[in-house]
């Protein structure tokens, strides 16, 4: 069983997406257990006190070393696993993929650290985390979505965990592709309607309509996609066919 | 006011979100107004269904156009805002930034629509939809976390909702360079100490440290963040002496 644990300094903000959904069976079912811990409690100072001003001056304030230090010993020497990634959520950080997504699920233990608009000591950086992670390009008030978010992607890839119905959603990343468009009842909705092979029951036709529109919406949004996968032979002819429509 | 609606089967995972920190505060502060409204009310069958199986074969269930189509009219209808945009979380989208926050964070009225791990029905994407969203390439079970992301990311920018010690943390996209190392007490931890030029209390070496480790962090981690920004004449020189070190 993988055991999840998160230090921030809110811990309330998980309880609605770690009680909720696919994550939250997955605990049930005995696949993951999640600790969210208020990293505030391993402070040793009398007033609980988690950060401190910067060294060489400036605003905003720095998480010390000391508590979280302290935590992850405490995590590390309770956890049954003997290796432990410690992944800090950072602007700074590796961009997050469904690669690094794939990677985590293996493990056995990992510790979320989220900061809150404070900055990191370095020495937590440099001495007790193995991954710095980065789910985009954008400013988030702190480290706690982005580990709800790597949580959520990891924990979905684990056995058992998801259903046939949910693992439909594998398809955008699996293939390598954007997923082809989808249409459901009715067939004709205030005037819009579903395209006509999609009703035709010819399942041959029905493949290479879904084929191109992926490969066509691959090609209009997400060109470099291409360059990491293989296209069959099939599917070649196809995007050639596509390319034809747009000169 | 900015309004915020959020369409989703599973309204209960963002109660520990916009209940703790900025997003709750922004609240408090009337900066914003939050509605999360489960889609399936707007049903109009018999069995409160709002999915259904796909056209044209195939595994998995594609969300149907009438329950989101009927939430979003009567959502417009109730705003007092003219115009809303209509925000479609999922792989497909267009890759969520800073540049993109920084546009919605000026619209009055935001309706996110959440699938989980059903599809969109396409007339979906084509007709009510202004924005399909992605926040990065890796799969979630479902738009839920990804639209608290965007809403995060957003509500931090409206004006008044950042104190001063959370607006620190602009740092690392304002400038366009990934952040310099920060550093706390205690000076040694573990035997780690922290860079002396940060006690020294020369500000003019200390700006220039920090100059030289954001050039250098950058440098090391993101150089494609060098292709977005204008370095001025002393950033330029430091960047040369950083590379220095790396020949």
């Amino acid at each position: 069983m993988m055991k999840i644990d998160v230090l921030t300094l809110f811990p309330e903000m998980f309880s609605g997406v770690l009680g909720q959904s696919i994550l939250h069976k997955a605990a049930e079912k005995s696949a993951v257990s999640y600790g969210v811990i208020n990293f505030r409690d391993y402070a040793d100072n009398k007033h609980n006190s988690v950060d401190d001003y910067p060294y060489g001056g400036g605003a905003g304030m720095v998480l010390m070393p000391q508590p979280i230090f302290d935590a992850v010993d405490d995590l590390k020497a309770k956890a049954t696993s003997g290796k432990t990634r410690v992944i800090l959520l950072c602007p700074q950080g590796e961009r997050y993929d469904q690669r690094k997504a794939e990677e985590l699920a293996k493990e056995d233990h990992l510790i979320f650290i989220c900061g809150h608009y404070e900055g990191y000591d370095e020495r937590i950086r440099e001495h007790v985390v193995t991954d710095e992670i980065s789910i985009g390009d954008y400013v988030l008030t702190g480290g706690e979505l982005g580990a709800m978010v790597v949580i959520d992607s990891i924990v979905r890839l684990l056995p058992e965990v998801l259903g046939n119905e949910e693992s439909h959603m594998k398809d955008s990343f699996s293939t390598g592709l954007l997923e082809h468009p989808h249409y459901t009842r009715p067939a004709d909705f205030r005037s819009w309607k579903v395209p006509e092979v999609l009703l035709s029951g010819n399942h041959k036709l029905i493949e290479e309509w879904r084929n191109k529109e992926a490969l066509r919406r691959t090609l209009v949004r997400r060109p470099d996609l291409f360059e990491k996968i293989e296209l069959t032979k099939s599917q070649q002819k196809w995007l050639e066919e596509v390319k034809k429509e747009y000169e």
